[in-house]
């Protein structure tokens, strides 16, 4: 079981290192947004998204047990954070990647040495490819979102979070798989968490247990968060939680934040990581005021093709 | 004529006013550099860029004699940074712009409530239509880069950078009209200077007076340096400044630097930002080594249209 125990022990690891990213601001979008917004620079991470601080963390939990090398499945950050994370320890890695992965995540995979495995893009056909090789091969499988010691080490960013600010106000996450939202629910238990997801992904009865949804590529510009289930662990965290609030965003809502970003804050982020901007703007939009007078943003990834246009 | 004391006390005003711009790194560019590069961050300067210090300190200059407005002509980022400080202190702006700017830069003056006069995409347009309209309605004209308060403001970044780091290592900037690169050669004697410049700008040619070169707006993706004359008094500084290299890039160079800055630094930055890199880099594939070990890159500027692509 993932607790808070087990995030402040992943935090003390990985702080040494990795980048303490920073806040970046922008008066113009504050005053778009009716409230400061503190945008927590996570692109600026190593490898270019906060997957550094899970691949880290399970790294060192594998090379202390001993590992014939580590395999994983990704289309783009998390595959790019383990592989840099397996190299920086000496490991062999190997990336599973479903085609259509951008070309920019999978370069970066390949550059810092790991093998590409190709599979279709389902996430059935991932996940039997990435199990079967690491049984044949006999390979630690590093789960991008699901894991136990994946949860606890990207549940640092929310202690890190503490650590830069005298009080942390409610963050705006962006819910894929749910590990960075499931981590930072354990780091921070009293602050408010707004999961922000696109559409048909129907986080609210996934919590509640509502409704079993199946898996699914959601087909949301947000390649970073086009997995639709999150995990049994990441869901009982979520369960548990108090303060816990889901906003649903359209394609058109996350495009918008995206150009606010770029044009703005001047960010070259992936628009995975204009997710939780649109959700902040939709419930400006839809509440006479805010409940609160900061809110803090988490810009989850830079990784995006140059060719990229909104 | 412009001096490091002018220098100084434009500095002293500016820095209550803007924004102290971070430095930033990425350790992927220095490896592929052969140095340790600090990337000064004007393109999160107020306005999105540096010319906000020359406009603010120019907004003092002529509010303190008493103005009836002021008058500038910009393709963009001197457009926008005048519009926003005119309205900062309560002054009315007009600004020039030719046929051909950049979306984002003209909304952006508009949004800083200037008013816009079309002129055609010649330098010639552009100084006379500013000049007959500012006879005739008594405004102050605010030069982008000739004159000597705007020089003198934009060389407060150097002084800035003196109070951000131990020893100012050499700077690599990009020139258009000179603004920039002669306020700092003012600020920062004794440090060397890399001027960039696009393909036929003749810059040394116009440093060492071998030749007289005719104005024209140069063909060049980076549309901040367009204009190819360094004026009379940016270029009597520069040719009494020791330590000046020039190094000219051509259009692919520049494209290269600014993916590197895109998808690797992860800063949504314009073209001409990304012209000191590509002088660095060349310079460094030149060279068996570097003649230093840490370089400043000037990121002047980051208003580009979100639908630019390379």
């Amino acid at each position: 079981m993932a607790t808070a125990t087990g995030v402040q022990r992943a935090h003390d690891h990985i702080k040494t290192l990795l980048v303490h990213t920073p806040i970046l601001t922008s008066s113009t979008i504050d005053g778009l947004v009716g409230c400061k917004v503190l945008f927590k620079s996570e692109h600026l991470q190593k490898t270019g998204s906060f997957k550094a601080r899970g691949a880290v963390h399970n790294m060192k939990i594998v090379t202390e047990r001993g590992t014939k090398g580590v395999i994983t499945h990704s289309s783009g950050n998390h595959g790019q954070a383990v592989a840099w994370a397996a190299r920086a320890a000496g490991v062999g890695c190997t990336v599973v990647v479903p085609e259509g992965a951008p070309a920019a995540k999978l370069a970066a995979i390949e550059g810092y040495g790991a093998r590409i495995v190709r599979c279709e893009n389902t996430p059935a056909s991932r996940a039997s490819t990435c199990s079967s090789l690491a049984e044949a091969e006999g390979l630690d499988e590093i789960h991008p979102c699901y894991s136990i010691d994946t949860i606890e080490g990207q549940g640092s960013l929310g202690l890190e979070l503490k650590e830069q600010l005298s009080s942390v106000p409610p963050i705006f996450i962006a819910v894929g798989g749910g590990g960075l939202a499931s981590g930072i629910a354990l780091a921070l238990p009293d602050t408010p968490l707004y999961l922000v997801e696109p559409e048909e992904k129907k986080l609210t009865q996934q919590i509640d247990g509502s409704e079993e949804v199946q898996q699914l590529s959601l087909p949301t510009i947000a390649d970073g968060i086009r997995t639709r289930v999150v995990g049994p662990e990441n869901k009982r965290i979520l369960a548990e939680s108090k303060n816990i609030h889901v906003i649903t965003v359209s394609e058109a809502e996350i495009r918008a934040a995206m150009v606010l970003i770029w044009t703005r804050l001047k960010q070259h982020v992936e628009p995975t990581a204009a997710v939780p901007l649109a959700g902040l703007i939709k419930l400006s939009s839809q509440s006479p005021s805010l409940p609160f007078q900061e809110a803090i943003v988490i810009l989850c990834g830079g990784n995006v093709d140059v060719s990229f246009t909104l």
